[in-house]
Formats: structure tokens, C-alpha cells, sequence
């Protein structure tokens, strides 16, 4: 029985893979009477008089909602709200196991993106922090920006971000590895979807030299017109370089591959005509754009992949946890651009001089210390950034 | 320290009245894998070709949103999302304790009828039925009316239906020590809000007599024109006797008071000019329209109150957790009139005929026996009426 099938089964047996339990015992009439019923009007007009005492008296300091429209799930695509469900409660079961936070699911009956806006701004006032996930693109950048502007608590799409966060984590030490400065280096990504466009952003944010993208037709240039605003935007920050044609055309002399894109459209012709010693993220999943055997037989210095029986797996289970952990602690409004970046930095940093090689570029994600170091860089961030209320 | 201060106390060490824990557990990559991706995509596409399944792969089967806009929070009136969670918190807290089901609290920023229904609905597909909280009237008629046309799942104002079930039950008892019946009683119901015009409905449904309702200008009168919409709907339907005048005019000669009103504005001569054996329920939280020990003193055979430390306490906790339990169970697609009139027989059979007395009514809040009574009733009436799924 392959994974896929055992997971069916296990899901069955589960039948939900979340569950609630009490933290205030209810057993007595005075339970009754403390928790409900007349007592709990007390937590309540204390909370009308300071709002911000709901973070105290309920359970919402240690709350993330994980909301999708299920239009982007997995591989699957556009499956409704329905058949996403297992995934959100997959993701909330990680919330929970990594980070010690009380997550729930919720999957929107909507792919308009103002009712989507409209809906979770209503509900927000319920959670610590808002974890969209799989909601596809273009519409994913419109929602985070929107709701951003609505809420005061942390919204964060995980597919843009969390991926863009541990790749960035890859890409610091695996350039220790090959002795490149972030500067110097010139990255290709291959897939301009809503991860492809969160990662050259983050790049360019982290002072990587130049960044191009790849789209569908090829190279994404400033001097094309995009129907998707998002690849307009991305051309003017991206390809200093003025790079044209196709994704073999911008390999060439370039020292970074990562792809988001679709299985098996890197040769290892396509890594031998890059610069000296090039990195190469192929993290299309479950079969990756190029496979690591041929990566390397092709001269790839450093490999990391979405696979979790290979060295270097740049998983987003590395950053999520830990990046709300440390936003719900520091109470913080927003995880900004310094937030993301200190979460980078110490996931890498976890990675010691001594230990560092091409095969350990990145801790492995059941490496217990990874959420405490991300969390303490993320509540370091977000005070420095003024963006802490706590 | 009284109940109010012990349960502030309370709520700041429990930071959080419920927490999720794991059904899955998450300790291996193999773990990762199965509950998570990829194996997770495996449950999600049997659920995009039934997506019935959704209710065997998750947790959805067994759980219920407890959804308020902060409008109509205990006696504390329009506080607003932040300061009803504890409430809302509390009342997820019960669900739990009372009929193993995890709830998950939902504070609306909103107060607009259309804003309220949009949100609801593009979020029900996340739960197993939605438990309406603390929105005031009238506005709390409509979202119930136009959620339960939107959604397939049960829509339940417990404020409204709950309340009205469990005085339903304390009714049919309250009769049997009188020996009165049922069709041959009049019902004074003071307070026209959303309880008292629920209650009416109710108890007409379950073949009381005569119902009458008073609200803040007197009895409700079919040839008088309401600004509330649901008060001219309720004048068609009650008040057979015509009766005119005020709360003191509507007692003469009438067998019941119910009251879903304000403190002390019955007296012990209002009760001593109602007919015989006259039963009397001042549910008024927590100082009733008349105290249990006036009533009796005005000649009130049955006495029933909102208060724990008196006899028959007439408590929506001994309601909304089995009606929830059965409907969930049987998988229903709404809960209607003939499972709420199972629900009040199931719990009023509870007290048997040699316990029955004018001090035992009703079962008490902990009494174990009342979730399985009548969450067994609400499954065979769902089946009965053809809105079980399962």
C-alpha cells in the first residue's frame, strides 16, 4: 500500500485529525457558573472596556485561523471548499504539533475575491493571526494586501511567504557552501505563480544581485504587458541583467536555479551551461523539475528539493510554525519584511560552520530547535519593527 | 471574592477556555506524510467525487460553529465581537463537556443582517451545523430564516429555540403536577424579544391553547400595527382569548406566566389572580420578574427559574448539547420543528411519574442522562421527518 492509500485509511480511522479540549473543567454547578453562566459577564466587560484584554482572558493569543477558497490545493488545482478540508486540518494538525497553536479550519464557500476580503475581515476578530493557503493567483496577492489593510492581526499566505522564507534560508548557506556573496549571484526562478513572485521579491529583499523570472513564455521582461499584474510589477524589480528568450537561455552563466513550476523541464545539459558551482532548488513536488541525481551528474554544487528522503528538503513546515509562534507572542499587527527576513537568518544560522555541507545546507524538519530560534528572531523583529504590542 | 470577581480570576489563569489537540499523531516524517503532504491529497480527491466524504475524512462531522455578532450578550446588550468571546468561548467549552462535540468559536465585526448571512454562509462548509449566539431581534429572525435557506447544514438560535424547548419540557411537567392539559391552557409570555416570541411559537406547535404575548406597550394584539415585523407575525398566531391591556390585565384567570423579561415586575398579587394551580417560570437572569419564594406565596403551584441553586432551573445546557449531538449524528440537514418538539418530550420524560412533584420538573444541568435521551429522540425525529443524511 503506497502513501497515498495508507493516508486514505489513516484518514478514516481519524475521522478529523483535530479535536477540542476543555483548558476550565466543567463538572460542578460552580464550574458551570465560573466558565458560563453568570460568572463569565465579569472577563466581558472588562474586555468592552480594553479590547485588548480578549488576548488575555480567551484563548485568542493562541489562535491562527487556516482559511482557504480551496482553488489551489496541492497539485489538485480548483477543488472547492470541500475536498480542501483535509489539507487545512493537515496544516492546522502541524500548527499544533510544531508551535503549540490552536489553529482551525476554515474553507470558504467563494472564489470572489471581495467576498473572500469581505468574509475573513469579519471573522478575524476571532484569531491571534490568519494563515491563507492555497488560494490561487492572481487573486492570492489582491486578498493578502486587502486584508492586510482591514486587519490588525498577522495575515500570511504560507504558499508566497513560508516558501519564500525557506528558500531564502537554503540560498544563505548553500552560498556558504560554494563561497558566493548574496550580492554577486544572479537567480533564476523558474514558475511565476504566487510562490515564483513571493520568492524574487524576498531574494531581492535578502540583497540577491539579480533575479529573473520565468514564466510561461519564457523570460519576464519590463518591456512586455502582462495580462497578470503581478508579472508587470515583478518585471520592474526583477532581471538587471535584460535577459530574454527561454529558461535554458537564462541558465546560461547564472549561479541559482529554483523552480516552482512543473516536473522535469531542467536537463542536466541546462545546470552544465550555468556559472561555476550553481545552486539548484528544483521544488516542484512531488517529481521535482530536475532530479537530483541528474542535478548533481550535470554539476550542481548544492541540491535541495520538496523531497523528504534527500538531503536539504526546503519544507515550509520550517517556517510557519515558528514565524506565528513568534507573531502571536509579540502580539504583533503584521509579519512585515523584517519579520520574514530574521526568520530566515536564524533558520540558517541553526546550521553551524562545522556541520555545514552541500548535503546539509538546512535542518531537517522535525529539528526541535528550529520553532524557538525562528520565534525568538521573529519577536526580536517585530519589536525592532514596531509592529509588537507586547 | 462573589462568582463575578473567582470567575475574572479564572479566566486569566485559564488564558482560554478550550485548546485543540491531535487525533493524528505527528512525530515522524512518515507521520508528515500521512497527515499531511502528499499522502493528504489522497483524502482530498475522494472527497472532490463525493463530497459527502468530507463528513467521514474530517473532523467536520462533529463539529459546530458557535457564531454571534456581540449584539445581545447576556444582560450586557450590544458589546461587540471581543468582549462576547468569553461567552462564545463558554459556550464551545459546553458543547464539549456536555456532548463531546468540538466547537469553535466565530465573534462577527459586523452588525448588517446581509453582512451577518454572507459571512455564515461562505464559511458553513467548514463545520457540521452552526449554533446562532447572542444576536439581538429582530435581526436575529432574518439571519436564522435566510441561513437556514442557504445552508445545508443545521442553523440553530439558541437563544430563541433552545430556550424555548427546555421551558417546553418544564411545561409538559409543570402540567402533569397541576393535571392540567396541555390544549386548555393559556400562556403568559412577558418580553417579545427573540426568546419570548420563540417560546410562542413553540408552545403553540406543541398544542397549548391559547398563547399570549406582552411585550414593553401591553399585550400583543392583531389589530394593532408593530414596528417589528416579527410582533405583527406573532399577533396573528397567539392571543385566541383576545385579550387587551396590560402584563397585570393578561394573568386574570390565566394558567401559566413565563417570563423572558426584566427583574421584579411581577407581584405576588399578579400571581394570585391568575386561575388555579397557576405555574409560574421568571426566567429573568439572574434576578427573575418575581422571586421563586413570592411566587409560591401568591399561590404558584410549579414554580421554575433560571437560577442553579433553586429547584427546577430551567437551563438551555440541558438543550442545545444533545439537540446538536443527534443532529450531527443523524447527519441532519436541518433541525426542525418535529426534532424540537422530540428534543422538549425526551427530556420532559426524563422525571418519571413517582419523581415527579412540583420541585422536580425538569432534570438537573449535570443529570448524564439527558444528552443520550435526547439526542436518541432528535436522530429517530430527523429520520421520521426525512432530514437525516445518515
Amino acid at each position: 500500500m503506497d502513501v497515498y492509500e495508507k493516508s486514505l485509511q489513516k484518514h478514516y480511522e481519524w475521522a478529523g485529525k483535530l479535536e477540542t479540549t476543555l483548558r476550565a473543567p466543567i463538572e460542578t454547578l460552580e464550574d458551570l457558573a465560573l466558565c458560563y453562566t453568570p460568572g463569565v459577564s465579569r472577563a466581558c466587560t472588562v474586555i468592552a472596556e480594553d479590547k485588548s484584554k480578549v488576548f488575555e482572558l480567551t484563548r485568542r493569543h493562541n489562535t491562527v485561523a487556516v482559511i482557504t477558497d480551496g482553488t489551489a490545493v496541492l497539485g489538485l488545482g480548483d477543488i472547492g471548499p470541500e475536498a480542501a478540508m483535509p489539507v487545512m486540518e493537515g496544516k492546522c494538525a502541524l500548527f499544533k504539533a510544531f508551535a503549540d497553536i490552536d489553529a482551525t479550519p476554515v474553507c470558504l464557500a467563494t472564489k470572489d475575491t471581495d467576498e473572500i476580503v469581505n468574509t475573513v475581515a469579519k471573522i478575524s476578530k476571532s484569531y491571534g493571526g490568519i494563515n491563507l493557503e492555497d488560494i490561487s493567483a492572481p487573486r492570492c496577492f489582491e486578498v493578502e494586501r486587502r486584508l492586510k489593510e482591514l486587519c490588525d492581526i498577522p495575515i500570511f499566505h504560507d504558499d508566497q511567504h513560508g516558501t519564500a522564507i525557506v528558500a531564502g534560508a537554503a540560498l544563505i548557506n548553500a552560498l556558504r557552501v560554494v563561497g558566493k556573496r548574496m550580492q554577486d549571484v544572479r537567480v533564476i526562478i523558474n514558475g511565476a505563480g504566487s510562490a515564483g513572485i513571493a520568492i524574487a521579491k524576498f531574494f531581492l529583499d535578502m540583497g540577491v544581485g539579480d533575479v529573473v523570472c520565468v514564466g510561461r513564455y519564457g523570460v519576464i521582461t519590463e518591456d512586455q504587458n502582462y495580462p497578470n499584474p503581478a508579472h508587470n510589477e515583478i518585471a520592474k524589480l526583477t532581471n538587471k541583467s535584460k535577459l530574454k528568450g527561454s529558461l535554458t537561455d537564462a541558465l546560461r552563466g547564472s549561479d541559482v536555479f529554483l523552480g516552482v513550476s512543473v516536473p522535469k523541464i531542467v536537463s542536466r545539459d541546462m545546470i552544465r551551461v550555468m556559472a561555476k558551482n550553481p545552486i539548484v532548488f528544483p521544488l516542484a513536488n512531488p517529481v521535482p523539475e530536475i532530479t537530483r541525481e541528474e542535478a548533481l551528474s550535470g554539476g550542481a554544487a548544492v541540491v535541495g528539493t520538496g523531497a523528504s528522503n534527500q538531503p536539504n528538503q526546503i519544507n515550509n513546515v520550517l517556517i510557519f510554525p515558528g514565524i506565528f509562534r513568534g507573531a502571536l507572542d509579540a502580539r504583533a499587527s503584521d509579519i512585515n519584511d523584517e519579520m520574514k527576513r530574521a526568520a530566515a537568518h536564524a533558520l540558517a544560522s541553526l546550521v553551524t560552520e562545522k556541520e555545514l555541507c552541500a548535503d546539509y545546507i538546512i535542518p531537517n524538519p522535525l529539528d526541535k530547535r528550529v520553532v524557538p530560534a525562528v520565534s525568538a528572531a521573529v519577536i526580536e523583529a517585530a519589536k525592532k519593527s514596531g509592529v509588537a504590542r507586547k
